[in-house]
């Protein structure tokens, strides 16, 4: 028997991946948890029945949430990541050795517990000192932090579910104040071909209280439209304008210093998005 | 009845879209011709079973091919396009006012004839005076063909079937004579995800006949992995140099001048490739 998993990304579209076999799966307090072993892509993680990540080409969208606000920040010491339970983006974090702190913050501890045990590639650094790992509300977390973190990443799922009031001009808020004087946030916005109102809509929240806000893009197969968005609040640095200097020899798959900037270079049609 | 057409695009992964209703299908002298009507992304040209246009996401490609060697000549007058039964490239092509003559040499004469019919705000354009529509062998109109283009397009399918002699160096020798002494080609290489070794073996032998051979990027959700590449030999002009003044007003919903650039930004994997 051959076995093949379908994620619905519309109504009316979606991808099919073949599975060698299921890992794990549970109901856990806040979402449905599936890990399973495509042949394409490696072990993958799936929330509702979402792809999170998978060990194929998780590293895009762990690198490009990370590197250009720790890139465009001058000397990021202290790290906030709200959700990321997988550890991916922490591993890229840690690259960066003016980081003295990196805090997760994750609502749901079976994603940790899970991505330890079957994604050590990307969960691995989990354990290092210099990580604390705390499982619990996120939106609680920024709401009693203040000026606090010099980046701070958002790396949640879907407006649905247990991530709903990650997408909210309350939450955007709230992340200003947990940044210190000069610090900046990113977050996950979907994709432009099917969701293009969320882009929109946090575009338009964020400009409302960041005086830097932008939009960068990266390739993701395994996503939907396999083009993914990232939305970036910044209070003092702009991402478009990090000295050659500022970046170093870290080690990547996807991030470039030239991508860095290319990657804010949009399709007309998602550049109008921001109008 | 819910009807799905799936594309496997490799062995263990692919999409899925509803499928309205079949509008045509033939095995045609070179290949399986499917028209189908799909929910999500209109009327969808199918050869082999693999997508080969939409009418919702057909912008891309057919911009990022057509206007980035366009822009990078500075006169380009006279335009080949190998392949393109769909007639989309062309559309892109008659945007430049420079463009006297566009020949389009399709070995399908299908392919134009249900394009044409289910597909016409891609088709509608192959009926303009300049356009010289030929049904053909692309890589025989190449090998007859001497210093007559400023510009020559490869808009192909998978290099299995009618399209495999296009892969060839044989055929990037032939092109390079076909074009005038400052002509530009640009042919699509698939992706980079599951197609490395295409691209590898396309940019080692484009650089063995061109002297400025380029790789650039767009995002096209209906072809595989969503990231689709595209090689680039030019004789003279460098697309990375094209000055400011050259760029002029264009309707598009993807391409802009910015990304003319950007879209050489590759991926660091990407770039590895090209070593």
């Amino acid at each position: 028997m051959s076995l093949w998993f379908t994620e619905k990304q519309t109504e009316n579209f979606g991808i099919t991946a073949k599975i060698n076999k299921t890992l794990h799966t549970e109901q856990t307090e806040f979402q449905k948890l599936d890990m399973v072993e495509t042949e394409e892509f490696g072990n993958m993680l799936l929330l509702d029945d979402m792809v999170m990540t998978t060990e194929k080409d998780e590293f895009v969208y762990h690198e490009m949430v990370a590197h250009v606000p720790l890139f465009t920040h001058p000397n990021p010491e202290h790290v906030l990541v709200v959700g990321g339970g997988d550890g991916g983006v922490i591993r890229e974090i840690l690259k960066h050795p003016s980081v003295k702190k990196a805090t997760l913050v994750d609502i749901d501890g079976k994603v940790i517990e899970y991505s330890k045990k079957y994604l050590p590639t990307i969960a691995g650094q989990l354990e290092d000192p210099r990580v604390d790992v705390q499982v619990g509300d996120g939106f609680m977390h920024i709401a009693k932090s203040e000026n606090a973190y010099d980046v701070i990443m958002v790396d949640s799922t879907e407006p649905v579910g247990p991530a709903v009031n990650l997408f909210t001009k309350g939450f955007y808020a709230g992340i200003y104040k947990a940044l210190k004087e000069d610090g900046i946030f990113v977050a996950q916005t979907d994709n432009p071909w099917f969701k293009a109102d969320l882009i929109a809509n946090a575009q338009r929240d964020v400009a409302e209280i960041f005086p830097i806000t932008r939009l960068y893009t990266a390739n993701i197969p395994t996503y939907p439209s396999g083009l993914w968005t990232f939305t970036l609040g910044s209070k003092k640095y702009d991402p478009l304008e990090v000295s050659e200097e500022r970046f170093h020899e870290i080690e990547t798959k996807y991030y470039t210093k030239e991508l860095h900037k290319a990657a804010f270079a949009l399709p007309k049609f998602v550049a109008d998005l921001l109008k």
